[in-house]
């Protein structure tokens, strides 16, 4: 299929607050910012790998990726895809939004996520929903020693080795983790697992384009071929403009910036299809762990409408005006549903009769972001030409690259993590982890 | 099964910004309130129904509501609910939490929520879905007007109308809605569907105890009996206690005032269970509905931890200083899972080794609590005994009638949201109705 058009922001509802003066006078800021990502002097310079993922090619690697895909969806009933964080919620982000929730190939619910919480409820479930089913397992981290998917692993592994035998076990484990080292890597290499590698210049929330992935992605039978010429595209667009007010990238990050800066300090993300709700799952992380630093970044917030239309909409239209706005909005939709006449008309809903569900969608949508406008929300709107791969391949690649630069712009390294470690450092002393005796001590007095 | 303990709120981790001393400055204007609630006369004194609710009793309506769920379970495939916010939330969040997500019995997937969203796919695969199923349905609206639910309730009706014959379809459709008046009330008389009554003075989010959540609840396979019992003793306890320091309501509703008033302007509602994902929408619509109006209100963010602490955790840790955090932690979940030893200890976890999951995650709360307290975000804990109906049934009514006390407490009216009409308007002049034209030309110049 040929794909022409691209992703585009529209910022008309932002007047008040930013237009297209304010953006240029922006320009010679994110100059310097993109010269110093291109020269490799930015700020968290040793995580640019994500850059260059679109361009990677027919690889033997992605070959491979492919092959024990089609391996998954011919065999298993069901891959258990163990990660976290950004190995967790690129997959999932783009399975939801290619899927439909009542699919009858049902290719999304073949996917299982597991070790991204600690809920022994659902892993027990889990476990019982597996017991006669055939699983492949894949088990996604860099080092191995990360505690939620490292302890379910072990769970799984315990669970399974009763009822499948070690070596066809073994076999059915694919393990996406670093290429040379690490706890994951070495049992791997033990137990002979199929193995893929996530590049040490990419960091978590920016690996949806590395088989952390790629193969969940593949295995729900969606094609990632699209997904990186998609993404592709908007990579090379990212290379060839850098005028804020053609490359959407841009336009959204300069945006979403100056909005920061006039005391806009939440962004809500808003979608019109409940497909799109592990997209805002995944863009909070890119967002909220790249810019939430030394007390600075705008805190991200995701609704899907019209759904929360009635739950906070109320709060967006009449609350604290701190907010701002960007809509995802996706200009085909994949299915058509036509509204039918009632007779007699007895709910008033005849003048809607003959039209597309999708229409009146659309007007939901147009007459929302007026009303959050006319409210002082100023707001902006990002629309794909399709539900697709390829489209989504451009969303994602938009997104980090914006981030990038937002990130820049704000004046903190948008490629680490540091305030992750501290809860886990808590966890580890209150557990008894040896070595943190200190800790705990201080924690708990004993 | 006795029921003994209570819900607790602890609010130890607000030091700093929020002690004893300063709730029991603020009880004057607690009783002042709370004294306007009981003699009706505080703002939206007509939509204080939700407080009497609980002691209702063992009403002929309940008994029908229990006759007709069980008559669901023995013969339906699926229930369809349609509804929106309020007719949505409630039975979702109750049926979310009680279930497990892989359960065997599928209770949960008994359940398909519609009309919730104008999504084509949705609709679309739901309806392929459902075509060689037995299906009831559910349509919930107090009016029979809105959008959402009915013009997808008009697609349903029509897609049936092929599959099974006007009385069995009639006999199938239970109709929750005014007792008197509205479009589907009329179209429930005239086609003989079975009804349950929305009260007057119960609010579309303050309606988890009336029919519109107790029916999907029910039908779903859960006790709606202990659902309230547990209600009731939580309103009995706000009746009889107004002491701010020994009511978990009062104590939740001014330590969020105060916050409030030092400018913490986000809560984060976070859990350590998937299940309760549900709830914290709930919530959000009750909190950021009831409050968020004339500028003001807290924002309303929720997470599901540890799985967000790998996305949101960093901003929560170390961003904008503007956020506080409500921990909503089960102390007893209703399974175990044993963490195995593994030999040789690769990933370095045999500490773990004979421990339940449950302790790693209760360990991860209280880590995560300690962290963000030191990272300057003052934190409180709801902690519910167990996962089971009652200490839901608790936290429902907890949760509503802090809502109103704190909605008081900052002057505005916790029972209306006049700014939900604003984008329906709109939409209305977008799509055509008749009667918006001049909303239409000023929207759209033609």
């Amino acid at each position: 299929m040929k794909h022409t058009d691209n992703i585009r922001v529209d910022i008309g509802l932002l007047k008040n607050y930013v237009d297209k003066k304010a953006l240029l006078a922006l320009q010679p800021e994110i100059d310097r910012v993109i010269k110093s990502i291109r020269n490799k002097t930015c700020a968290g310079n040793d995580f640019l790998g994500w850059l260059d993922l679109p361009f990677a090619g027919d690889s033997a690697e992605l070959r491979n990726l492919d092959k024990v895909a089609n391996e998954i969806r011919a065999n298993a009933d069901h891959l258990v895809c163990i990660g976290i964080g950004g190995s967790y919620l690129g997959a999932r982000a783009a399975i939801d939004f290619l899927s439909s929730p009542f699919d009858k190939l049902n290719r999304k619910n073949k996917i299982i996520y597991l070790g991204h919480q600690l809920s022994t409820d659902y892993v027990y479930d889990l476990l019982r929903m597996i017991k006669n089913k055939k699983v492949y397992i894949n088990v996604i981290s860099k080092s191995g020693t990360t505690t939620e998917p490292g302890v379910v692993f072990r769970i799984v592994l315990d669970y399974l080795k009763n009822k499948v035998d070690a070596k066809t076990l073994a076999e059915r484990i694919i393990a996406t983790t670093d290429a040379k080292k690490g706890a994951l890597h070495d049992m791997a290499v033990a137990e002979k697992y199929r193995m893929f590698v996530i590049p040490d210049n990419v960091g978590g929330r920016f690996s949806v384009l590395t088989p952390v992935g790629l193969l969940p992605i593949a295995a729900a039978g969606f094609d990632t071929h699209a997904l990186l010429e998609g993404a592709k595209s908007m990579a090379q667009l990212c290379r060839d403009n850098d005028n804020v007010l053609d490359n959407p990238a841009l336009t959204y990050a300069a945006a979403r910036y100056l909005l920061y800066n006039k005391n806009k300090e939440i962004e809500i993300l808003s979608a019109f299809d409940p497909g799109v709700q592990y997209v805002g799952e995944w863009w909070k992380q890119l967002y909220g762990e790249s810019e939430g630093k030394e007390g600075k970044g705008i805190f991200p917030a995701s609704t899907i409408f019209t759904t929360d239309l009635h739950s906070m909409g109320q709060y967006i239209q009449e609350g604290e005006r701190n907010l701002f706005e960007t809509f995802v909005t996706v200009k085909k939709m994949k299915r058509k549903v036509t509204i039918p006449e009632l007779a007699g008309n007895k709910d008033g809903m005849n003048y809607l009769a003959g039209m597309d569900l999708a229409q009146v969608n659309h007007q939901a949508y147009r007459g929302t972001a007026l009303a959050h406008f006319a409210g002082d929300v100023p707001n902006m709107t990002i629309t794909l030409p399709k539900k697709d791969e390829y489209y989504l391949g451009q969303l994602f690649f938009m997104f980090e690259y914006a981030v990038a630069v937002s990130g820049l712009l704000l004046g903190i390294n948008p490629f680490n993590q540091p305030g992750v470690e501290a809860y886990k450092q808590n966890m580890f002393a209150l557990l008894g982890k040896p070595g943190y005796e200190d800790l705990k001590k201080q924690l708990t007095g004993k």
